[in-house]
This record gives structure tokens, sequence and C-alpha cells, in this order.
């Protein structure tokens, strides 16, 4: 039987910890690391980013986005890098953030989830602005495959909290925030020690904004944006996520890509070191 | 100077009126059609819906998913069908869905409405959930280029009303549901006649569960989805939209590729002509 995500992902955090190294090949940092503003740039950045990885971390998170500036190229470095990456051990998170209904969010959940698809990962951030009911398809697809998906709930950016907090008046959910209402729905798909259907819900926010719990998300993988650049520390682990804290992936890219080609490696090294140190405490 | 988005689109109700053609390659439909489901029948189906869409509409409205499920092969597909719709005289919409954050987002608005992309359409959809200020790099991009963007806000499936009616308690909008938040603020965004921000709102609604009121939308652009497969009428146009309507992108998809390859020219020059009709009555 396929193990599910949530279970490569526990085993993930136990072998290799949480840090989750992103890929983010910014026009900028191609510069800084003396590569072109291509698809070649992207496929090299990609593939140092995998390199240094390898062996230090347990996850990867390429940023779609900036692989498709570049067009089919860009998709097809995208595709040598989550190849590189799978192959290396990584579990890579797709950072897609795609969002649409019925047979059409189908499609991107088989672009990205579905075995032996070019873009295979093992899993995808998703946005449920069309209700989660609109995911239907790629939670069952990502069910089957043994894949996960992390659907947007309270994003690190300061303009998210206005939608993000609103209160349904419709609806099962009635009540609640929208925020709130995809933990509800999301949690509603997962069993187990940790389910294969995430949140994400970035270190900036304060979960009582939104009506969330952390006790509503102690059996949820939470993918964690907003650590470094953003203006997140790591005491923002306990003091945001509480007793959701061992779920979280911990995302880091701009405060590791910026250490430079030649600086990247040591800067996962000591990123994971601390991050560790925080979780033994 | 640059002709705006909003200019363009009215010349072309004005010349070719409001119906946009689909291109939505579903794998059911590929088969219909007699095409490999495939990077090269997709591109195949692209190029005959644009054959057909040519000199009958104005409008050509690809579906980004079905192409992205075939990898960067699909994309290079995608590619040579976007080519070809805008060397065909057609204004050409992405329907990507795509949304993330700052350099983020610039890099999807670069993808899709930077001239002389490889993806370079006239217009894409783009969702706000991470509030529509997530989104001022595309929008910059768009107003530079001339070109449009159409953000998410009352969609057409069911399971959306709960999140897009949601009342908003904070910021700048507060007491305002989500989607006539995002209403408000692309309104700001725009100037004359024909703003070249649109938004989304499908013909199954009611703008009234939303608290958004038709005369909020008279200088903005509206990608409307909905008609035939999801259940509205043609009378929705102006039962739905009222003094907005004159505004409306008329999309229709399987309606219409459900007549199959030797059906669609003849099931576009009925549906145009229907719709003709309408905005003539």
């Amino acid at each position: 039987m396929t193990q599910s995500f949530g279970e490569r992902l526990l085993a993930t955090f136990a072998t290799s910890g949480h840090l989750c190294v992103g890929v983010d090949p910014h026009p900028y940092l191609l510069s800084d690391w003396g590569l072109a503003d291509s698809a070649d740039g992207v496929r090299e950045f990609g593939l140092r980013v995998v390199d240094a990885a390898a062996g230090r971390v347990g996850i990867l998170k390429p940023q779609v986005a900036f692989f498709e500036r570049h067009g089919s190229a860009g998709f097809a470095a995208l595709e040598t890098v989550l190849a590189a990456a799978r192959e290396a051990g990584l579990l890579v998170i797709a950072d897609a953030k795609r969002g649409d209904i019925g047979s059409t969010a189908a499609a991107y959940g088989e672009a990205w989830l579905r075995p032996g698809s070019s873009l295979e990962a093992d899993a995808m951030t998703i946005s449920a602005f069309q209700g989660v009911g609109s995911l239907d398809e790629p939670i069952r697809l990502a069910r089957e495959a043994g894949k996960g998906l992390f659907v947007l709930a309270a994003t690190s950016n300061p303009q998210s909290i206005a939608p993000q907090s609103a209160v349904q008046n419709r609806g099962e959910f009635a009540g609640r925030s929208v925020a709130a209402s995809i933990v509800d729905e999301v949690n509603r798909s997962n069993h187990g020690a940790l389910g294969s259907l995430g949140v994400v819900i970035g270190a900036t926010v304060r979960l009582a904004d939104y009506g969330i719990s952390d006790s509503d998300l102690t059996a949820t993988p939470i993918l964690a944006p907003g650590f470094g650049h953003q203006g997140a520390g790591y005491d923002a682990i306990s003091s945001v996520y509480g007793a959701a804290a061992p779920n979280l992936v911990v995302s880091s890219s701009r405060a590791i890509l910026d250490a430079g080609v030649s600086g990247v490696a040591d800067a996962i090294a000591t990123q994971a070191r601390e991050i560790a140190e925080v979780f033994a405490a």
C-alpha cells in the first residue's frame, strides 16, 4: 500500500528536521549567483540548491512562478530540478498556488501529483478561494497517490488578513472565518497521526485573529512561510503555532539563498541546526 | 502611447461582440475530437479552436490547466496556440488563476503579460486570496504594457459563495464582503470608460448576495463564466449583471467544444449571433 504523504512527512521530520529550503530564482539572485536570467539560469540555480540541500535537510520547495517566468523552457528546467531533488531523496513541495474548480482543478492536480507526470512533486500548494469543495478532485488524487496538498489559509503578507479573517455567513461553517473554515474542512479529510492535507499559515500571523486555535492543528501539516525576510524569528515556532509546532514545515528562502552560491550549503546547515535546537528545546 | 486593455476590449466588443470562446482540452474532448491525450493533442485542439474562432468572435480564453497537465511540452503547445490566436487578431485571456505576493506575483505577471514573453497573452485571470494589494506588481505591469487582469471575485461554482460572501472586519473595506472589497479595490485602479483591471463574476450568482450593485461595475470589465454547462442562460446577461452588462466578456467553453471538431465553427457562429441578439435587444 502506498505510504501517505503525512507518514512520509513525519518520517522526514524525524530523520532530517523541519527546515524546508526554498528554490526561488529571483532575477536579483540569478545576478548575484553569476547566472543568466534565462531558463538555463534557473535550471542551474535549482540544481545547485538541490546539491546544497541534499543530506543537509529533508524538504525542498521550488517556487514555480520564477520558472514559469521563462515559459515552456522554464518549465523544462523545473522538470529537471524536480527530478534531481526527488532523486536526491528530498521531499518536494511545488509552490504553485494553483486553484480552480472540478475537472480544471483535477488537471492541476494531475500536473503536479500524478505519478509519472513530468512535473511530479510530493506535494503542492493550492488555493481555496473558490471553496475547499472546489478542490475535491486534487484531494482525491493526492490521497490515492500518497501525495500532499497545502491549502492557503492564513498567509504571511499583511494584505491577506482582511479577506482571510472575514467571517462567513453562509454554509456549514457560518460564523467561522475564511481561514478557520479552511482548517475545519482540511481536517475533515485527514486521518492518522499526521494527515496528508495541510495548510499554509504564515509565521507572521496570530491564530486568534482568524479564530483558529493551535489545538485545531495538532494532526495537520503546516507549511510556514514568513521567517527571515518577512520578519518572523524562530521564536514564532512556539509563540505562533503552540501545540501544532511539531507539524511545521519551516520554509526559508531568501535568508538562505542570499548567502550566494558559495555560501548556500553552509547557510542551510546553519539554519537546520538552529531550527533543530528550537525543536529540541 | 500604448492603447490600454480596456480600450482594446471596448473596440473588440464593438467589432466582434461579447462572446469569448474557451480553449479547454479536457481529456474527454480530446477523445471526442479524435486527438491524443498528449502535448501534441492539446496543441492541435487549440489550433483548431483558433481557426474556428478567427473571424467569428473577438476573444479567446485558453484554460492553462489543461496544457499544464502535459508539463513543459504542454506549455510549448500553449505557446504555439497563444501566438496563433494573437496572430489571428483575437484578444487572448490566459485563464491561469495565478496568485502570490510581491516579487513572486510579479513573476507570474511577467510570464503572461510581458511583451515578448513566450506565454504572452492580452490578459490573465488572477486570484486575490492574499489580498488585492498582493497583486500590485502585476497590476502595475499590466498598466504599463497595455494588458488586462481579471481578478476572481464571485465565481460560478456553488462552493465559492461561503468564502466570497464572507464579511471583512478589518482594513479599509471592513463591513464589505470579500468579493465586494475586491470590486472596490479593482475600481480604484481603473480609469476611463472601461478600465483594464477586471473581475470574474459568474453568471450563476446574485450580486446582492455579495453586497455588490451593478452600478459598482459600470466601468469594470467582467469575465463571466457559468453559461451553458454550469447552468446559466443568456437571460442572466441582464438579470444578473444589469447596468454592467455592456462590460461582459461572455465565456463559453464546453457548450461550444462539445459540438466536436466538425461542428465547432458553426457552434461559435450560432452562439455569437444569439449573444449579439441579446445585446441588441
